[in-house]
């Protein structure tokens, strides 16, 4: 069972692999001999992952074979178990938990080469209709206070596979970061009764320098205090909390949305690496002898998608501080993806 | 001038660069370009550097010539400037200051082709005595709030230059990542009147399976929470809370038991790429209309070294919780690095 434990000093909480521990020539393998082995994400290698939890596929044809259009599958080397009970330990100073969790694939596409951007925008609809289920499923979990959504595209971004694919992790606690984001959301709007998100929308349409694009219903823009270089945020431009209460035809206008974004990215930085994740508002099922942290958060949060271009590295500095250095302007780099010639 | 940024939401602090705009063409230098000019850290190029603000250097010797054994000048692309003053402006929802503060760079050694942990111990302590002695200067400057201490070792860990240097950055503002250890370190002493480091220290020895080395004058280990493989922290045995009032006698131990960590992390991972990072009391410098927030720091505070190798990629779950992944657990970390023979 992998377990994980908070640092009493830092806070930051680390998932850590006791069973399956890597040694150090594990970390030595050739770049060649990884990618040696037959794909296990396309079709003919349904029985190399574990059974499919969600796929599209043709009416009548049976799990775990050829044939489907996504496919959700657990991952084969979890991060967390989904089998087990949640247990919270003291030890000594230090703080550790059962490491209970899910941990699933999304295939985006049958084909081994496309990747998510150069799928028509139907087909990333249907790999946001993957996303939206297995969240509504997840969340029934009450073991799970929170279901991330994101993608690692290209090794230099952390994806170990090169088949299209996402990832879906359910941890037993709300991640720091997300617990930063719902905090400063709840506190502007028991203020001012009015979402940080849409002012922001408001105030950067008015500005108008860190638009990429806008079109009434998504804006497509570069965060004033982007971390990295050409970082780009999808912000639905109504007020909506969850992602996971799109329907269909919503899904249909953000798959074009995103399209939009994966191209302006491919081209204008000739495909970088990157990484995405969605940012919905957490599980809220009640739980016994917990008070609803996020009381208001049909009103104060707003979900949203941010992807970062892998062009810098993580270093030190950042490292020791928290602090990131951001070698293109926001203003530049809207200014870049907004030129750009894009054809859906 | 650079600014600082804080994001409303996330309340991430980024430095931008928004003179000289790195554009997407600037992201594609191919790796061989880079390495064709000659070394501006070499006997030669003292010239290619700006004026250096500290040397060990023969006697009698001039400035910016051939000679030195540990050299330090200001950065010459700074992230963060020392011209200026600190300016502090609200932009509607957004907050941004003047990019003030120093950017140094520390070449270790003249020798292109050593590293750190190949330098003999005296060596070592040289370089020590280099990042005391900027230390003590720059806390002198009233606008900077922290200085920070840092090692990027080969490319993959953020090294552009490969020649063996270490970094020196003074902050306008105390950076996150020192704030929540400084805050965590005063909440403990103030409930037990007792430092928290010492507490881990006497309960690490206790427990032994994360204990890398102890020899009564600093330990050796991998962090219970240990948010990387292999990461590992160096911690004086006696409570101390600022590294800059070691003496020359002190470095020296120091020194050894830096080149005695530097040498396990070498031999253990083949000479990984990785971070190290000077954790140390910050500036103390009353500020007027400012109250001391760090009251009790010089019982509550431990300076400490931490080091992380670079084996695994930072992706898109990291970024999106603030959770880390790591498949090697601290104690087989630990068992392999103590295994290892030394000869310092």
């Amino acid at each position: 069972m992998p377990e994980l434990r908070i640092d009493p000093v830092r806070q930051r909480s680390v998932i850590i692999a006791v069973e399956r521990a890597r040694r150090p020539k594990d970390y030595q393998i050739p770049e060649e001999e990884k990618h040696l082995h037959v794909c296990p994400f396309c079709y003919g290698s349904e029985d190399r992952t574990p059974p499919e939890v969600f796929a599209i596929r043709p009416p009548g044809s049976a799990p775990d074979t050829s044939g489907w259009r996504v496919r959700v599958t657990p991952n084969k080397f979890p991060a967390l178990r989904v089998e087990g009970e949640l247990q919270r330990e003291g030890v000594g100073l230090f703080d550790r938990m059962t490491g209970i969790g899910a941990h699933e694939v999304v295939i985006e596409n049958p084909d081994h080469d496309r990747s998510l951007g150069d799928l028509s925008v139907e087909e990333i609809r249907d790999v946001l209709l993957a996303y939206r289920e297995r969240i509504r499923d997840l969340r029934r979990d009450k073991r799970f206070r929170y279901i991330l959504v994101f993608k690692n595209h290209r090794a230099a971004a952390g994806a170990s596979i090169s088949h299209s694919h996402s990832q879906i992790i359910a941890t037993p606690v709300t991640p720091s970061v997300v617990i930063q984001e719902l905090r400063a959301a709840q506190e502007h709007y028991l203020k001012k009764e009015r979402c940080i998100f849409c002012d922001i929308i408001k105030q950067e349409l008015a500005i108008g320098k860190r638009v990429v694009k806008a079109d009434g219903n998504y804006m497509l823009w570069t965060p004033f205090a982007s971390s990295f270089p050409f970082e780009t945020w999808l912000f639905p431009m109504r007020h909506n909390h969850d992602f996971a209460c799109l329907s269909e035809d919503d899904l249909l206008v953000l798959a074009q949305a995103m399209k939009d974004m994966l191209l302006r990215i491919k081209l204008t930085l000739n495909d970088p690496p990157y990484n995405f994740v969605l940012h919905t508002c957490p599980s809220l099922t009640p739980r016994p002898g917990k008070p609803h942290y996020w009381g208001t958060i049909e009103n104060d949060y707003h979900w949203h998608l941010e992807l970062v271009p892998r062009l810098t590295k993580i270093a030190g500095f950042e490292w020791g501080t928290g602090f990131y250095i951001n070698p293109t302007p926001p203003e530049v780099a809207a200014e870049e993806l907004r030129d750009i010639q894009i054809e859906l």
